[in-house]
């Protein structure tokens, strides 16, 4: 491919996308009816031997991927979580794949690894956190990981690191750890800790109350009788917002538990933790200035297109500790110094995009206000649709919802009902919902927060439920 | 930012990228002589309140993020490894961004993940990869992981799961699991055996021959007193294209032994598994027929960007085994019905980019024709350098260099006058080569293979070695 065809296709591709996102995109099903494999049958089982032209591979664009993605970028789009992106951060991931940089060291990339540091810093003071995990501060920093599964993994690692004193990087022994969180903790949390070495009879699933946050007192009388029984209590996970409902877990308290115990306390706000862009929301990081770690995801909320999530730790030397490996071919002054912050050391990749132009591009493009009104009509429109939920007698909420999801279901015992009203919404294809299960009975989340998701929508989703 | 902002910025922005590769870049210093600190000394301390222009965010991109990124894609780019990128991974790089989708499950977004199994089902074809690694195959399959250091993680934790018959994801207990490889392997799989909870007591380094090549007698032997110890030899990693200086370690004697022993058998083929794209290369794939995993990252050498990292293994079970949590919020049945892949099982993250557009796009836009092109010039272009170092007795070349990377350093015993070279060459600006160390030596790698590395640049760089 010539630059001159590149330009010309860069230009339709730029164009395909605002075509796709301003408008496009709502004109589709969020989902259509596939079955596995129907992809497949549409492309040659053989790579090509001779070169095609741009105008026969966008053809295929149209013809076999925009039919056969599930839009995440739909209005009507109340799946998962609001996975909403904007222009400024697709131009920012453009420019970092047109530079071909490797952000694995300081020297490989300055720019890559500055920027990314003073991103954290810019997003810690728009979301009022402690400076304690500021890279200027004396023990802590932040980093860009790719997801919030390798940003609890880390924290496992350095938690892991500390209770051994090192050792583990030596004997690798990790029989007496024990690990602490609920049910309700996203998936993530029991994989990086079986990654890790810790299996599921060291984790202990500790009790919470009806509003699906962790009982403190339950955590406290666990860990206590672990010590007793010679294990060492070394990691607890609190969550800001769980993946089923969004409850929170009571941090400040159980930061209290983790400090007796000493254990590390990380928070995983990777689902609701951009709610602190709005201060009135702050009180989503209730609790944060004590944990050793936190990660929220801008790809979750914000605008940013994935993968961007953020850890901060307040004990830097615990991560290096956990994952510093230095071969002679990645020496350099710069790092022996002291002064380069080389992120390889604070993630399980080596090599590392330029991630921190697109939270850049979109700080400076769209500026903060603009995820800040988002999220503040996410929060009212889900306020409002939990209102006629709750005048519906036909219906229950059936968990808190302080702010973007309201978990539903039909009312009286039977999950039949709602299971069956789950699956005719995402069979029409008009609307995308997930199911989930909350103390052993369905409920139907809706998540509010796509792109352009508008009270129409929520509006029309309600109709539908009603239906 | 409105669509029509996004259309005029993302026009400029693909100006700038091609501008930038197509001689931009040459006309900048490989690398620009900063401290740390510097690049963060030109940015604002804070974040902007307002949101700014295009045009200002532009400016700096000239003045900030230009002069201080260290240009992987400059023709006098002799470090590390090639990270050649092509215009038409760009575009597909930009396309997923575009899109917005997760493919975390099959049911999150088919296409996604159907279009990368296909991928790698055609990479298998063109790299002339053993039928057992085919997505079609009873036991098998591939996946793009974002790098190599994630392939060869979940390598080591499909095998303890094989290894412990399951019981580590209960027990989590490790230590009776030894692990194999050499002092040239990459410091990913140290760092990925740390991670899985095999600290470096139980890392046995195997001794290499005078051509940086596992000695399979002396993994034998190491096998054989571990089994005598009462310990399990769990996993076994051969490099094809050792980091330091390309060497191949005999995979297919080392293969045997681990079939005696039952040890998992991974390959890394990171840096150089591409070359097979060329068939008379395919000497690169010996072995690895027998092996249970194999990783080569088409982001080195192959033109996609970063990240591409491609594994496939002979035993998807074991993976899924080891990887596998599925908690309500992600059941479907598309995955219950066992026909549809979630590759979220397949690697450490949940989420995950549509990286295979990327790899799509370059192969219908650019062909594999470019690809195998590319590989045969940098091969020829280091057999020649070779010779002219061969040739010059101030100079010796310390280790085998059957394709793209040539080691070499000032004669004699003493490492000094080698490191002032490196230190002088790097320190000018025009040329980047990285510095490593060879049997305790100091080595001057010469890797070629960037963007538009041609015959002029590498008699460049040899004008200033001989200098």
């Amino acid at each position: 491919m010539t630059p001159d065809e590149f330009r010309r296709a860069g230009y339709e591709l730029i164009d395909l996308i605002a075509d796709y996102l301003d408008g496009g995109v709502a004109e589709r099903p969020v989902m259509t009816d596939l079955a596995p494999g129907d992809v497949r049958a549409l492309l040659p089982e053989h790579p090509p031997t001779e070169p095609e032209s741009w105008a026969a591979v966008r053809a295929d664009v149209d013809r076999v991927v925009l039919p056969t993605i599930t839009h995440w970028q739909h209005p009507n789009w109340f799946a998962y979580f609001p996975a909403n992106t904007t222009y400024s951060s697709i131009l920012g991931e453009l420019l970092s794949a047109g530079l071909g940089v490797q952000g694995m060291s300081w020297v490989t990339s300055p720019a890559c690894t500055e920027i990314e540091t003073l991103m954290l810093d810019w997003m810690l003071e728009l979301l009022g956190l402690p400076d304690r995990f500021r890279s200027t501060s004396e023990h802590g920093g932040g980093v860009i990981q790719g997801s919030a599964s390798e940003a609890v993994l880390v924290a496992i690692l350095a938690a892991r690191w500390k209770a051994t004193a090192g050792v583990v990087n030596r004997l690798g022994d990790t029989s007496r750890l024990v690990a602490y969180t609920t049910s309700q903790a996203h998936s993530s949390i029991e994989k990086g800790l079986r990654i890790a070495g810790i299996g599921t009879d060291r984790v202990r699933v500790i009790e919470h109350d009806e509003r699906f946050a962790m009982r403190p007192e339950a955590l406290a009388h666990a860990i206590e009788a672990d010590i007793e029984g010679g294990l060492i209590p070394f990691f607890v996970c609190t969550t800001h917002g769980t993946t089923s409902s969004m409850a929170f877990d009571p941090t400040a308290v159980v930061a209290e538990v983790c400090e007796r115990a000493g254990a590390w306390l990380h928070v995983d706000g990777a689902m609701s933790g951009i709610a602190a862009l709005a201060p009135e929301l702050r009180w989503v990081n209730d609790g944060i200035e004590r944990a050793g770690s936190y990660c929220t995801n801008p790809h979750k909320w914000m605008g940013i297109n994935f993968d961007c999530s953020l850890f901060w730790t307040a004990d830097r030397a615990a991560l290096l500790g956990a994952l510093s490996i230095l071969p002679e071919y990645l020496r350099s002054a710069a790092a022996e110094s002291g002064a380069a912050i080389d992120y390889r050391d604070w993630q399980v990749p080596l090599g590392r995009r330029f991630r921190a132009l697109k939270l850049w591009f979109n700080l400076r493009l769209d500026g903060v206000g603009a995820a800040q009104e988002r999220v503040r009509r996410d929060v009212a429109l889900a306020q409002e649709f939990a209102s006629w939920v709750a005048a519906d007698d036909r219906f229950e909420i059936v968990a808190p919802h302080p702010l973007n999801l309201v978990c539903i279901r039909l009312a009286g015992d039977d999950d039949a009902p709602t299971e069956a009203l789950i699956e005719r919404i995402n069979t029409a294809g008009e609307f995308h919902v997930t199911r989930t299960v909350l103390d052993g009975r369905t409920a139907l989340r809706v998540s509010i927060g796509a792109r352009t998701t508008e009270r129409a929508n929520v509006e029309a989703l309600w109709a539908v439920l009603r239906a």
